[in-house]
């Protein structure tokens, strides 16, 4: 069976959809991706629908599924890559993706979830540095 | 029709490979990708393969064809994410894939791709930085 790969990019996992989506392959990708957040410990997840050129009701419900299940394992779900037909369509679905941030690109995705979340290990390191007691 | 989308990283432009490689696919590839390389100036491709669970000749000849163009546009590329048994197919074919390096997995890929090519803008900027003459 076909499955999404999920790149992992320090303490980013990238999910890029390029195949229209169907239920196994929902369910696999939520089977993965929660995984892959509780194994490798990430705090973001970007998904890039750049090649995505229909969104139906089934793609919204299942992206926010996927967003509420990596809030809950602490991390955060950024949407990038949306065409502009596609947030048409989500509009005139009513289909507000809740809870799901939004950026143009990955670049900015990336740069937003950097800036959300930063790199713990090293802001830990940095107050350990910073404010030592020595 | 559907096309493989290009994702933008900084300097390093990043493939990921999901579905079946056939002619008008990979030549799409070819042209969305040198024409990508030409538009951003990116110094790197990295080719995610993680989902490919079958490489024949063709796929391999598709994968040196990229690399060569992107070589001529000033582009390194680096193949990531090969399964063992694809890699076991691989050698049993006699396709060496010439002039394509390999990394385990992105994260490797990225950061063989930056300790080449580095920032050249942040290279030059350091290099006026340093051995300034005043």
């Amino acid at each position: 069976m076909e499955r999404i790969p999920i790149l992992k990019m320090g303490d980013v996992l990238l999910v890029t959809i390029q195949v229209d989506m169907h239920d196994q392959l929902a369910l696999a990708l939520q089977d993965d991706l929660t995984e892959k957040i509780s194994h490798t410990g990430a705090r973001g997840v970007l998904i890039d629908i750049s090649a995505v050129e229909v969104v139906d009701s089934f793609m919204g419900r299942m992206i926010a599924n996927i967003a509420a299940m990596a809030r809950i394992l602490d991390a955060q779900t950024v949407l990038v890559g949306m065409q502009p037909a596609v947030a048409i369509t989500l509009v005139e679905l009513g289909l507000t993706l809740p809870g799901v941030r939004t950026a143009l690109n990955v670049e900015r995705g990336m740069a937003l979830l950097l800036a959300e979340v930063g790199s713990p290990s090293r802001s830990l390191l940095g107050e350990a540095d910073g404010d030592g007691q020595g």
